[in-house]
């Protein structure tokens, strides 16, 4: 840590915080510069509160640097980590496809749309038991039903499911459930991301809507810092002033988010467009800057879904989807 | 709800339309303009999905007309709610000034806080126990025993309470604490909305970092649904690119909740920026606005609190800006 | 337009409004749902204020049907336009790869630049003269030398030349240039595009920081309402809470343009993301989302640039990133 | 400067560095730490290219130490500037009202204004005469004329007079005004900044939508380095994700502003909002927090005004207001 002090600063004053540094633990390596003095602070700066120092009289700002998560970062883990679902991989070169409806509405629709998306090349079944809806007055999930369903879907079609949880009493009922999704809306729900940290499943944890990347992964650090390991990072469009889709697409963020951590990366276009007719190209477009798999909503009949069906595609447009997808794999893979 | 047409629909396309939504229950008037067809949909909207329709080949765009908040909306109960917290009232004319530390971290530190809180004026205590940290690794609150040693402030001062609970589970702990607090990281955590729904407590819900006033309305609704109607609104700073502050407090909220809500709203200026020296001016500004109170931070000894000592006042400085508080207060409020 | 009145609205005070619209010149449909009343307002109304109805005491609020921008509209000009600058065509199914140093600093520098991009397979070559930069104190371009350079540079290659214009002032210095590029910072400078709008130039026009798709739309309308019809557009990234990079690319406005207009978008990952090695993938991504073309940097001495060296490829990378580019554009364009 | 070497890096790539640091004839302060080596930079690094050191192989990251800004800084002028119009004095303790209608419509319209603002206690008079839209279908401004009628409300009423000038051509026209305004779509206009650098007419800089402060002290930066030291602040909202008021009024920036810089500080609460009866709270919240003036839009018949009726003030109601202010002031100055 850096702490950069104000021009006009007595020696005493100096003294002082170097003495209050040094009562805390940390060395203290001095360099008088012309107009400034800066203070390097050596050791375990972890449990320093930067924000304090920054507000004390004589001092000018705190600068960090060394990062704060551990366990995803990829300098102390060099190698990509790839997360196992049964027989499908995701990261280090793994692509996964995971389809499915936005709501999970009857084990007719499950099963239907679980066979259309594997039929179309998706290696995985998403479906919402549980949803998190703005409105009190929206239709909340079928729950433990819509679960059952889903697990028979698996059983029909051998896709691994996924399925958001929004609460950590509603674990028992995931315990048959292959990877957990944790929605953006909890992000930041530390008592949860605890919670599945204690699970041995493969987490599916989703970016926040106002969530910087290091806020993403400092989240995969509370559930990494449980044991659990098994962590899919994923890009779902942030909240900015531009208002002609629902959020917008940060897809800068998977190059980044891989520079940062070794994790996969997983982008979420139907969720950022909210609009159908653009998740192909938003698709498309995460495909080629190397996203480690997509999560896309798929549903047979749009204008029926009881949730989100306007950002939906049919099953025929996914499968057409899917053709461009590998094609696309193939030349950035290369 | 009005519907759109594009330009060159087809009566037929038109008319199936129509159909579809008379199916759905719901009357429709046609208008047909010179260069657009635009329908309005009445009878209850609430189950339509706006973002299906506008998603239709036909439709150029879909508008909302009527708000989803009932319970906490001004126009269906136009006198403000009065919140009232043991002789402590909110709303309707009555200012609240809740003051304390951001953590409990002894029964000395929060006895003698809220003694000279008290002293300089606030009217409750608030205080964290259960605290939502962004890293895994910095403390995370004194649990039950903070509650305990905030119980026991209140014994020897007579203020009313408020604490922070992250999770359902932890509500039996809760049983003595006058106010229950959302924070800002949990404003979409609906479980957990719908949990202090049940009680019979009064909520001070946080606005989210990137939510709307009609989300926030909406996530009161979900407490105001469950049959608990005591809840405080409160501004807290919202995420921009604005940078030099910790968020952007959006005071101009507090007229427009006025407006849409009959709900208190109050404003925590120490959230909100982050640096103990922009929260007096902050205070006042919210004050002038006609805010219904304050969440101030105080700490007796800021540089070494435990958790966001940088934006802690000292009692003696909470003692002074509450006294220009009280002055401006009688500017408003004639 | 649609207004919406307030519930509890008398009809004397609604007659009065509707009689206010009539004078205007407009046309009036009434519509009285259960709970609300609803006038369409038919006619001229780009002249209505919108903004000034919506503050009225028995507005609930007002909403705009039709677009104000008409020229750059895609539904009354259904067909790409396909700006042509001598051979080059870009729209409409022609890729365009513009690229060069962020400024030109000397006429061996941009001679040399000029040539490897050509042999990479680049077909236009960016140089700035004029360097809008945010401290006074910063290097502001070679000015008159610079497009200098940058000519002897086409005739050296025979690529067409991009400028940067800042004032119009300006204008005789650039007769000679190809096409005028209106940075993000001037999209609203409401005089230069009327300017620009004068001449017969092809102008390239880049999206402001905080500026929505429609404000875009609405500069190109500056330039197209003065009779030159020959605009691109440009995303080059927005300004969200989200400092990772220095700006956060939109690409979900590729698509989003296309379909709102028939002018051409191109994408520039060189200063939405300041990064030179994420600038590939974005660039890829770009491509795969169907952008007509790309403006990049590439600088032979990047360490030693005057001006955005970070964000500057080398014409090795570039060529690499070229063949890529290559590739997806025949998935894409299938 | 600060530059943070990674981890890895061999001593001899470090002395690389370091040679070419001096090269640059900057001094070089090496401090070993336990993890990581850090640099220091002393020296005049205003010519370094911060992004490009951060962008090498080797290098962590680079923060910098020392502002940019210099002429404005309160660091290096710790008094507050006092700016003079006439006999009104802005800032140092000095509170300005300036006041009028968003355009100048008419002689009859603006004298009326004038005559009704300065009765209610105003000390300056705004209208537009030309006029920045966004469309350009809608009424530009009475040019020349509108400049003409301000004139004459100023022998009336013997206020000075702002006006808003949108390009370096129309200066000469400007010879009689006493406060040029520059736009927020124009702060980043840095041709048009130095040519009012040059004059000798007090500034009114208004902060862009999406700009920092850094950035709005970068632009004035721009004007005092060509001599005129006149400069006023202006906060008039930025852009965020919050779409109930046309942008977000951010009066935080008040007291930072303050802190930062010497110049003067003054708020618009009628564009930042968009809508009158927001308007009085948040011009109480800005005198509250210390603003050192408000310019308030204010209209006989805002429901005939050509432009911004919505955000207008009726004379009645600028008046109750100003007395508000008045007895606000008297509690913030004591």
């Amino acid at each position: 840590m850096i702490v950069v002090l104000k021009p006009q600063v007595t020696e005493e004053k100096r003294d002082e915080l170097i003495s209050w540094f040094k009562e805390l633990g940390l060395g203290v390596h001095v360099s008088v510069g012309k107009f400034q003095t800066i203070l390097g602070l050596i050791g375990d700066t972890a449990t320093v509160d930067m924000d304090l120092i920054g507000s004390l009289d004589i001092v000018d700002s705190v600068k960090q640097i060394t990062e704060s998560f551990k366990c995803c970062n990829r300098k102390f883990h060099p190698d990509d980590t790839i997360v196992e679902v049964g027989d499908v991989k995701i990261g280090g070169g793994n692509f996964c496809m995971i389809a499915g409806p936005c709501s999970v509405e009857s084990e007719e629709q499950i099963v239907t749309i679980a066979k259309a998306v594997k039929e179309a090349g998706a290696n995985m079944l998403r479906g919402g038991a549980f949803k998190p809806r703005t409105s009190p007055y929206d239709f909340q999930g079928l729950k433990a039903d819509g679960l059952e369903f889903l697990r028979i879907a698996r059983e029909e079609t051998g896709l691994p499911i996924v399925s958001e949880i929004m609460s950590a009493s509603d674990l028992p009922l995931f315990e048959d459930v292959d990877v957990l999704q944790i929605g953006a809306r909890n992000m930041q729900n530390f008592d949860l991301l605890k919670e599945v940290g204690a699970t041995n499943k493969p987490i599916l944890l989703k970016r926040g809507l106002a969530n910087s990347l290091k806020e993403l992964l400092m989240s995969a650090e509370y559930i990494m810092a449980g044991g659990n390991e098994q962590v899919i990072l994923c890009e779902r469009g942030i909240r900015t002033f531009s208002d002609y889709t629902r959020n917008t697409l940060d897809l800068t963020a998977v190059p980044m988010l891989h520079e940062l951590s070794h994790l996969p990366v997983i982008v979420d276009p139907s969720h950022a467009t909210g609009i159908a007719r653009l998740v192909p190209s938003m698709a498309m477009a995460a495909t080629a800057c190397k996203a480690d798999g997509l999560i896309i909503e798929v549903h047979n009949d749009p204008r029926h879904a009881l949730c989100d069906g306007a950002q939906s595609l049919k099953p025929e447009e996914y499968a057409k989807l899917a053709e461009k997808i590998r094609a696309i794999l193939e030349v950035v893979s290369e």
